[in-house]
């Protein structure tokens, strides 16, 4: 080996270190974040549970820290990802549903009529969801999401949604694992979508995240090979309410620390504090439309209204700025 | 210290060691296994899946073993335990509830009817399950669950029932979880009732219980704290095809390895087979009538059919015999 090679082969492995450390042990964790009472609080928490000389001491079995996805982990404005799959499946199922050209939504859709789809309703939305998330099994559901994951670029940042997440909340993950925490999404979104990138995007496998599922329908496929069809018809939605009683039915146990952003997760942080002892409750405020986007009560998606913000003060919950917490927001970030 | 401390401090020392090895890493493992082609089976396919160096190995993130629970890892006979609980709450439950005296199939309870109690039909059974195992939080719920199996006790081995498990199950939940297999239970008993004991018991987590389970609904308690009360609406039932679609729910991800003991168990392991590459099918037979039960096509519970019998020979699942493969039954036995 020359000298040169030597040398680049001990820059490479240093790069290689580097590389690791950043989603294994961070040498700096919450780097992205700025110094502040919501770092303080969050380090402090972490540091106080995995003390075995503390009070707080949490034993590692019960460190289990739930996140909502959308505007908690990734971006949801303007309109939900999910959403936007689903759009995009109606007109790539066009041409087998020649019936959809004349039944709304599914008209609507393919006219690419935004006005219209903008008003759609809570059973349009189920009708489009129907459509276009059963009758496959489910390994080619999840191959369909990531092909699309894959393609499909958000209009405003020209970026793969997967790239439209936050680099804080990336730290936040990797910095509870580090100290015995197991970390779960929990989801108002799809189950079975948010599983198709959960493990490559925030390290988080199939069986830690929870979310809103369809049924499914054991029968014999190709060769009398037993398969999972995805049916149409509602198993049960992972929103409001349904976060907790959705929390008990996959993981069975109260979080030690939630993290959310809206209303929907307000059941999630309350049932989480109900457990006593030492608890951690975090609300993302989107205030930074330089950067991201800024909205509250006003919002059609990822709601945070007026309520929502008195509960957080009287719970003592942390509410973090983008704005003023984050120093950086996405990985891409300079 | 004395020589004779220091000798008394060794021999702790070292029993301590082996009392560990039985729960943590077993010396000998599957020592309650006779020697023969079932136990080198199993050992074979833990081996190969498990050596970087195999065209079998399997990647640790994907070594799930599902485990049915009554016949599989702990006595069905002569009646469910589940079952056994019921009845006990409903009479522990009367006095709330004066109007079973002249209700069916309260009434039978309550009078010790055990014909009547043997002829009850699902509709039955769902409505001691509904009256029994709703209107609490699901943290009475446990609470009630674990003290009744502190107490009560099988009829024919004067045991509580956490004692009547298979200890070569035991071991081979052991083994799975030493060469790095993520052990889950999949029952079609109630995922709430078997979460009571399943990590003391098993060594498996709540998160790791998959079964049958009943809606829950998020309220708030004394004080406005949040909580979750058991409903006696059915979410889903988790046996037969409900297997892989629980599975799917819970896990996402398909075994590599199940275990079961009856017909309820079919589609688990079809499903599991079906995923191709190396896995393990297992189901245990109960022809031991003098250390157990012995029971087939004609069994009221955990009914293993010929039919089975013929998908076993087929799917080349191996087919344990408790009489010939298992050297101990139970922990107690010599």
């Amino acid at each position: 080996m020359t000298s040169t090679a030597r040398r680049t082969l001990v820059v490479a492995v240093s790069l290689f270190t580097l590389g690791s450390a950043s989603v294994g042990a961070q040498a700096t964790p919450l780097s992205s974040w700025n110094d502040g009472p919501t770092k303080r609080a969050i380090m402090t928490f972490v540091r106080t549970t995995t003390d075995r000389s503390s009070s707080q001491y949490v034993a590692p079995d019960e460190r289990i820290a739930t996140f909502d996805n959308d505007g908690t982990l990734w971006v949801e404005q303007p309109i939900y990802t999910q959403a936007v799959f689903a759009l995009d499946r109606v007109g790539a199922l066009a041409e087998e549903h020649p019936e959809w050209k004349s039944a709304e939504p599914f008209k609507s859709v393919l006219a690419r009529d935004e006005a219209a789809v903008a008003k759609f309703s809570e059973a349009d939305w189920e009708k489009i969801i129907a459509a276009t998330h059963s009758g496959m099994t489910v390994e080619a559901f999840n191959d369909i999401v990531a092909d699309w994951l894959a393609k499909a670029t958000d209009k405003r940042f020209k970026r793969h949604y997967t790239e439209l997440v936050y680099q804080p909340m990336l730290e936040l993950l990797a910095y509870l694992r580090e100290n015995g925490y197991k970390t779960y999404i929990v989801t108002g979104g799809g189950q079975d979508f948010v599983r198709a990138f959960a493990p490559r995007v925030y390290g988080v496998p199939p069986e830690q995240v929870v979310g809103s599922a369809g049924k499914t329908k054991f029968t014999y496929g190709p060769g009398g090979k037993g398969e999972l069809l995805k049916s149409p018809d509602l198993l049960y939605v992972d929103d409001k309410t349904g976060k907790p009683e959705g929390i008990h039915l996959v993981i069975g146990r109260r979080p030690r620390a939630a993290f959310g952003n809206s209303d929907g997760d307000k059941q999630m942080l309350q049932w989480t504090q109900a457990g006593g002892g030492p608890r951690l409750m975090l609300l993302v405020h989107h205030d930074d439309a330089q950067r991201e986007y800024a909205y509250g009560a006003d919002s059609k998606v990822g709601t945070f209204s007026d309520a929502l913000m008195t509960d957080a003060t009287r719970g003592g919950w942390l509410v973090v700025s983008m704005k003023n917490d984050w120093r950086r927001i996405f990985p891409f970030d300079p």
